[in-house]
């Protein structure tokens, strides 16, 4: 039945572009992008769709259909195996149906009451998750789930120090934080800026991080790890939470769990920080029995961030929080807004919403639940497998051809590498050396962004000269296709000008 | 082709189940609910679907098919006339196909590079908010757009306030809130609790926030809020962020901007907090020029949060943050992570994830950008006026009706009102007859639950007993619709037993 207060529009040209759209996830044959400067892609949309001014009066559905039909030729085909810019690629069609489902059911996470079905799977999906950790499987109907999902991989982090500065300090919430201890986050140099964001926005400040030093791989070091808290507590400070990164964004890295867990379990419980996982990128390995050895030990950390839609093809964006006593998400986050969580509903028990700092949440959990359910574990670990091994080869192939460097030793599905010129070939770099190399790339990825054949990124790597970073997360990538790419990163290097 | 480290699914049957779903968007004929304990949604699931449980092994296609046909039988159907429950309802299917092409696109809208289109999509959206609010709208490449999208109106109103405390203590960044002013914030007594979870959040604490007293309606008392001001100034508090909501979560008031504005005017203006009106439910009225004098001054403010999937049908979560002056988003957030923001890339001076607190970014400017040049800004404001229209006559006919008592008066589309029992009719109430309206509301709701017929709230209104709640945001619903909703309230409190 037509709505009373919306005019009825006929679909069906709309529709045909979604499954079009949809019938050529991971056709090859396309370009991974067609570069666009913001000029022409607005002038195509001036000409064919009507324009992206937004007005008083509707766009014709002529123009609506050519602007969704812009909108695929234009956008960036993360499922193409050109794409190897970000931790994140190739969504599976199933997380893509799943998540449209969701679009089409359209509620919020909130309560039982609203999404019954969702509540169900988000807590299931929480469960399986804890469990790959190690961690007790919550039955459904538990008081406390296992954790939460978060809107991102930040938000998961920023949830964790929270919980980690609540624990420290249990009167921050009613006092604030003015007044309480002098607490200190410890991260890695190399961790993601989540954690740098977050402690801006709790009002810790710059001054609440302390960076610690890594290897050249990128991993922490656990002796400096130990310093810097021998060196804080001397001063006066209180380390509260400590960071653990499971794949570093640019080498893929992997903190040493089990030796810092180790190095802490010799301290007083009482003074002991917060350990946390941010496993954003890295945690799918534990799917993989082969694979999960890179974060032995984390079992015994308090908290793990957990993207599903980075190695694991769900769409954007998925992210768990677990948390090894889930009561404190209830008693960090909780503030019982009487309109929505009435605690005498039918089922009120369940209501996920009030355990974060949200209120209404995207249902996140059908396309995480639906992917884990078409594919199964077994299957999602031997995709994490995959990119390891492409990545171990190209690897390889890197320190055996001349015409490449690489930049530091690989830890996971990310590979950091130089293409050099014909004169820095077989032979050490120097400094001049390092600044042309710097400044070559953003040449030749701009000429790479126009071509469209590939999007690969670079980025300074251990405070040195940018590097290529190939990163082994797209599932459609074979290794053809990765050779490839250092094919046409040599002819782009050779004809810049 | 296919992918070396996917098994290729024959998705055809679930996309019928997509394709149905999508149809049956409007539906009549259904429940909005078929209500289900949560022992019997597992039980259903373990049936016909292999059940909730993840493992190691996948689901069969058919029990793949089987869970999402269930979950759309057993899911709240929130285009559902019935569905009057929370502020938002009716997703608009032209938003729903927007939403499904970008799950398809999957990206991150972090930068230019990664979603070209959707970059210049969401700069266009906020720019066309900011227009409607009276704001100068920057040009699609200025390099700072007019806002921000976040996952969310409590994200939306976190970022204002850690806008607000930078602004007043920029050292806070560096430092951290130790050591810096007593800051505080003011809110109404009616505002959303996402206010209370931010301040905890941002280390500001429960005492961090300040309630300001309403009027009977739910609207903040410009007295009331001057009382406060002057009491905390001289306690040697520093009022930083006064929020003003437009729409309140339960009686749908707009404290009264322009008033209040006037009455900050005269104070020397390095002490004037910043100003932001928490415009979740209530901006879209600046889409009616019949509806937008509820937020008239609104140009003088500095921040407005506009959540678009709440009242104008774009899925869930779809929320803006508008910024006078959009340059602080840059100064308060940025970290400039060299991975992903080089600003020797092409168009990097486009990206708009550097300017929020999170990081990968889910594309939500497709379904916002295509939904307002499928509809037209007026068309989207006829929508709002629908709502108020019959919230009006709904008012009308709870005063007119014995059977029914108008709870407090009506601001907006939210209509609160009691069903009397027949002894409580035509008369005054005491104490006892509150506690018995009181303990009333959550024994119909159960019985509502298990018809499926209507999804209606309750709730304590101003701190009195349960009242329900009448929203009239969802656009299927009919006069004949909310006439229903009454009786069918009164024949579940006469039948209780």
């Amino acid at each position: 039945m037509p709505s009373p207060a919306l005019e009825t529009l006929d679909l069906t040209a709309l529709r045909r572009v979604f499954d079009a759209a949809f019938d050529h996830m991971g056709d090859r044959d396309r370009p991974v992008v067609v570069h666009t400067d913001p000029v022409d892609l607005a002038a195509r949309f001036a000409e064919a769709a009507g324009g992206l001014p937004l007005g008083e009066g509707a766009h014709s559905l002529d123009q609506l259909r050519a602007a969704l039909e812009l909108t695929v030729e234009l956008s960036v085909h993360t499922d193409h195996p050109g794409f190897v810019n970000q931790n994140f690629a190739g969504a599976d069609p199933v997380a893509v149906l799943a998540d449209a489902l969701g679009a089409v059911l359209n509620t919020t996470s909130a309560t039982y009451e609203a999404a019954p079905v969702f509540t169900l799977m988000e807590r299931e999906v929480l469960a399986t998750l804890a469990a790959q950790i190690g961690w007790p499987r919550p039955a459904l109907d538990a008081p406390d789930p296992a954790g939460l999902f978060f809107p991102g991989g930040s938000a998961s982090n920023l949830a964790a120090m929270q919980l980690a500065r609540v624990r420290a300090d249990p009167e921050l919430l009613e006092r604030g934080s003015r007044g309480g201890p002098d607490l200190v986050a410890l991260t890695s140099k190399r961790a993601h800026y989540s954690i740098d964001k977050a402690a801006r926005l709790l009002g810790l400040g710059r001054r609440g991080v302390v960076s610690v030093d890594c290897d050249e791989g990128g991993a922490m070091r656990p002796d400096a790890l130990a310093e810097s808290l021998v060196r804080l507590r001397a001063a006066g400070r209180r380390p509260f939470f400590i960071n653990l990164t499971a794949g570093t964004t640019v080498q893929g890295a992997f903190d040493p769990v089990a030796e810092i867990v180790a190095m802490l379990a010799s301290k007083p419980s009482e003074t002991r920080p917060w350990l946390h996982v941010d496993g954003a990128v890295g945690a799918a390995v534990l799917f993989s029995r082969r694979e999960r050895h890179r974060l032995a030990g984390v079992e015994a950390v308090d908290s793990v961030t957990w993207n599903l839609h980075k190695l694991s093809g769900v769409t954007q964006q998925c992210s768990a929080l677990l948390v090894r006593q889930p009561r404190e998400l209830r008693t960090t986050f909780s503030t019982r807004a009487d309109y929505l969580f009435q605690a005498d509903k039918k089922h009120a028990g369940l209501d996920l919403g009030d355990l974060g700092f949200g209120c209404a949440r995207r249902n996140d959990a059908l396309k995480a639940w639906f992917t884990i359910a078409a594919r199964g574990i077994a299957a999602l670990g031997r995709r994490v497998e995959h990119g390891v091994d492409l990545a171990s080869r190209f690897e390889q192939r890197v320190l055996e051809d001349p015409r490449f460097a690489l930049v530091c030793p690989r830890s996971f599905g990310h590979v950091c590498f130089w293409w050099l010129p014909p004169d820095l070939r077989g032979r050490s770099l120097g400094p001049e050396d390092h600044a042309r190399l710097h400044a070559l790339a953003p040449r030749i990825k701009a000429r790479m962004q126009d071509e469209g054949q590939a999007l690969i990124g670079y980025q300074p790597v251990n405070d040195g000269p940018n590097g290529w970073r190939m990163l082994f997360i797209n599932p459609a990538v074979t290794w053809a296709d990765a050779e490839a790419i250092l094919e046409r990163l040599d002819r782009l290097g050779r004809n810049l000008d």
